[in-house]
């Protein structure tokens, strides 16, 4: 057993959707949690921008003495993290792997669709991940640069007439595509699954890369020996701007009320 | 005559709508704009943060030796300006001030409606610049947060169903206020300007405050005897983010190509 706490970061608040399926999957482990809110959003930004962030995020969580670090964040984790991921002595998990490989596991007929910001999609990250594991799928994107701030609006209601309008423009291709997987490209997106499902029709399979990534999680820290098992973890939040509205908008992501210290901090290193 | 430029920033690209009009109203000028796109949005930040960022790019158009500064971002203009642009030799002039000045003057009904970022209408900034000339004004607010993204997908037709049906939405009770003023609290605000005139009615009076702000620069440069006419003043254009994308999205801004230098900086003093 190993008792150090896993290290989470995202961009914002929209990890705690990954927060929320590691509580359920890991209960006993200690989780520690750097939501980079004062730089918030990171898709639209450059990948060297994106890769600097990413360091300084890690930097931070290395702070702690933590076991693993799970990367929520879509956009770091199709822009560059392989680059960086070596230089860390311990595990450095981002969503997108994970996703690939339950996407890869999921499909029946090879057709593959992702949805994310622009940066991930731009990206050819996701399409590398899935085609190392099944060189002939064809895969499909849609960037959907609106579902984030709609989230986070709070129109989250699968009857949103907005929701729904933006929704369907933006799977339209998708579904003539066929593909019988999507996945959820960003970590806001599990909040609008009952939509996304009902206009994607319920033969295809909808992959959430924060629960994938938490089940993958427990194989390794099972098959390590590393696994925090019985009671229940301690969770502590950091973030980079005021923490005043944190609680608000976390239990949004986590669909409960926050338990654990919220804490603002200042990145070490960071210059912008 | 003072031949020095004019510096212009704003979070983002959107203060280019503020650029186009200073182009239009003082053609001689010389212009340096400062898009702060490593750190966009403003909006949604806190005070405290959204006033470091202020200083920080203020002080970058200062190295140029201009002879005032123009604050595009609305949500600068409205969280704390006033606290520090005392603290400068030269004139550091907020679109909201200007805004505020041009509502008073056109209504009628003593009506004023706002709109704006989350941030600019939790301040009460904006009322109170308009108390302060017209005490007896009902002031009605509607925060709009999606009209942002809406502009950046370059969702701006007034057909577009989506834009429309988040516009109704948001203006519904500022037309049930019957305001006969309604001011776009927003640089990108004016790009939608026909939607939400359609919405409200010929009867309201639409306040973009770019343009005000051109108006009102132009009338202390006339009285400053510090104009400079004739020919046609340079553009430069500096971000914090990759140059890469902004021609295309500052076109859209500049409703033109992009004419002038545009380059990659890091804002100096620049701590997270």
């Amino acid at each position: 057993m190993d008792a150090r706490p896993i290290g989470v970061f995202d961009s914002g608040l929209g990890g705690l959707t990954c927060v929320k399926k590691l509580m359920e999957v890991l209960p006993g482990e200690d989780i520690i949690y750097l939501g980079d809110t004062g730089r918030v959003p990171y898709g639209g930004r450059s990948r060297e921008t994106i890769i600097k962030y990413a360091r300084q995020d890690i930097a931070f969580l290395r702070g702690f003495d933590i076991k693993a670090v799970v990367v929520a964040c879509g956009t770091v984790s199709t822009n560059g993290l392989e680059e960086i991921a070596g230089d860390y002595p311990i595990p450095v998990m981002g969503v997108a792997d994970a996703a690939a490989e339950a996407a890869v596991s999921a499909t029946k007929n090879g057709r593959i669709g992702l949805i994310g910001t622009k940066a991930s999609i731009r990206s050819h990250a996701y399409d590398e991940k899935i085609l190392a594991r099944m060189p002939n799928a064809a895969i499909f994107k849609a960037a959907c640069p609106l579902f984030v701030p709609l989230v986070e609006e709070g129109r989250i209601d699968p009857e949103d007439p907005v929701l729904n309008l933006v929704a369907e423009g933006y799977l339209q291709e998708l579904k003539k595509e066929n593909v019988d997987t999507l996945i959820m490209g960003c970590t806001h997106y599990p909040l609008i699954a009952r939509t996304l499902s009902r206009i994607m029709g319920p033969e295809v399979r909808l992959i959430d890369p924060g629960a994938v990534t938490a089940e993958r999680l427990r194989r390794e820290l099972e098959a390590g020996d590393a696994l925090r098992e019985g009671g229940r973890g301690s969770r502590s939040y950091y973030v980079t701007d005021s923490a005043e509205d944190f609680s608000r908008t976390a239990s949004l992501f986590l669909n409960s009320h926050i338990e654990g210290s919220v804490r603002q901090i200042t990145l070490e290193g960071a210059s912008q």
